[in-house]
């Protein structure tokens, strides 16, 4: 096995002096748009329309909305600074209910509120917490990497479904980052990329970062992967996080749990890597998970050109959840936990 | 229980002195556009662009082709005729590879062609026996339906897959026949329809299908029904079928495997609606069905919108095969057939 160079330099957030700049992921594959905010209710409004996605780069950059509502601010005293970084933090908290990273960055950002003992003293504790959470984020997903490759083996086709790639984080990726780390290694890795309706991530994002990384792709429609599995045709599956319940069941991109069901009809196993951020000891199980419901005109419509009767109903859950007993193993960057999930996952998010 | 009118009106294919009348499907839900044929190479490309599609209506256009063929050729002499119509039947059967209702309605033609005097007889003799193809098909979705009815409890939530409808055959339907005559009949029915990646028959045939006859149906990405059963928000799921095996192994659309292993995983029974022309006793089991496999721009764009890397490779069979032992039961107009599936299957096959 050759060892290979990593030439994705995915930079889907940055924070640039005072400014927050997006790679606007409603636009790739076809044009690569880079977005600059100085106002955070505009980056919260960003968020919503997924202009980045993905649930680590989702808490990175509210984490920086929070530095940006600061850095703007003309509070001239802590007290008026703390009011409005409240008001901020509840903007950039609705913004997405599925993904737990989002509040997690939000109180990693509260909790350095307190400390400060003037307003410019805040403004700089809060961009260096936002750095820090940024460089945490890209750490972890290569250190996931590590833990998750060694469970590939050496020829492997694997599925994946939606984007868990540097698109997704602050630059690696972790379902995608465990992929280019066994690539990385010299494994010899062939991607099958769920396209991923209705907002098409594996399209449009995961076949551009997964080409360009130079790793063999072939992109199917999500409903291609269980007559794949049955021709024998895909040895694994891995996926990204958006929420980790306590038992260990997952909550992520709508057709996860469709993909987790093939493969355990198929006896192939499922991983799921994500940093231990993602794992939220306060929700129980699965079904406490809050599923967010986007709009309807995601489905009847693609890249605005309209696909159904434009007032035929419809269903458009952003996630679903799946249960722990169908996930072989999880990735993090603390290392890979197995069934029974509670203790394993009980410790890495104490241990963090 | 009150019964309701069909007022589903649908006429995808009709034969209109000499000519042919094709609904295009590929405009379909925006624009109900339809086009005549007088020539049987522009027809065979018509089918090939699934401007009509579904197997019984590939098999009834088909016939009708077969007829144009005869109508408009100038052969003076039987043998001349005989000769051109050798041509148009090979040029037919080289669109669909999967469909066997293609075949088997060419057969039919096929087999008049000895019984003619002369030219002009055998013109009107295909010309009749197309004409009842159309009519046997129509009439067999009707039988099929109220045999399928029965099987669908009073109140019921229905996944369906693709289209199997009105627009798939002469105009009532096969799985959403029998959707249909459970409606008429005064069964409380709701239907989700998969959406069916990458060409969209349910998103764009089946929802305008289901709204016409007026029946309740909610629009579905094919990546949530599995989120959707694990609900429990469904019943049952009843899907066509382009070719059945002897031992039951069913040739439907991509996707409908994934559908019938999330059944299997719900306890949910899964069914297969089509005419006793689809069974291929000739075809042992599901691999030996030939699988097409279509143009890879048909996933990476949509309606002219490219959604992916232009370069990306691209797997797009336009079929899967369900192994029986996901199959509940095979609904066709003679009856209901079950498992153990071979002799049933035969014995309808022979009996029609």
């Amino acid at each position: 096995m050759e060892a290979r160079l990593d030439n994705g330099d995915i930079r889907p957030v940055e924070w640039i002096d005072g400014s927050i700049k997006l790679l606007d992921q409603t636009r790739l594959p076809l044009e690569e748009v880079y977005l600059s905010y100085q106002d955070y209710r505009e980056l919260a409004t960003a968020i919503k329309e997924m202009r980045v996605r993905g649930a680590p780069a989702i808490g990175v950059t509210a984490a920086f909305g929070v530095a940006l509502a600061a850095v703007h601010s003309k509070a001239a005293n802590l007290e008026t600074l703390r009011t409005e970084l409240s008001e901020a933090i509840a903007v950039l908290a609705a913004t997405r209910p599925t993904a737990v990273n989002l509040f997690w960055a939000l109180d990693r950002m509260q909790a350095i509120i307190p400390r400060a003992i003037d307003p410019d003293h805040l403004r700089q504790l809060l961009v260096d917490e936002a750095a820090r959470i940024f460089e945490e984020d890209d750490c972890a997903n290569r250190q996931m990497g590590l833990h998750g490759a060694a469970l590939l083996p050496d020829q492997a086709s694997i599925l994946t479904h939606c984007n868990a790639g540097g698109l997704a984080t602050s630059g690696y990726g972790t379902a995608l980052g465990v992929i280019k780390a066994a690539w990385q290694c010299g494994k010899q890795i062939r991607v099958f990329a769920d396209e991923t309706r209705p907002l098409l991530q594996g399209a449009r994002l995961t076949a551009w970062e997964l080409m360009r990384a130079g790793i063999p792709t072939t992109l199917i429609s999500d409903n291609m992967a269980g007559a794949l599995m049955r021709a024998g045709e895909i040895d694994c599956a891995i996926v990204g996080a958006d929420r980790i319940a306590a038992n260990g069941d997952v909550a992520n991109k709508i057709g996860t749990y469709t993909v987790a069901v093939l493969a355990k009809e198929h006896g192939l196993p499922l991983y799921v890597a994500a940093p231990v951020s993602t794992i939220d000891l306060n929700t129980p199980r699965g079904e406490n998970i809050p599923i967010e419901e986007r709009n309807a005109d995601e489905v009847r419509h693609l890249f605005g050109t309209q696909i159904a009767p434009s007032n035929v109903q419809v269903r458009n859950p952003a996630f679903d959840v799946t249960p722990h007993s169908l996930v072989a193993a999880i990735v993090t960057e603390l290392g890979v936990v197995r069934a029974p999930y509670e203790a394993g996952l009980r410790a890495l998010a104490r241990a963090r």
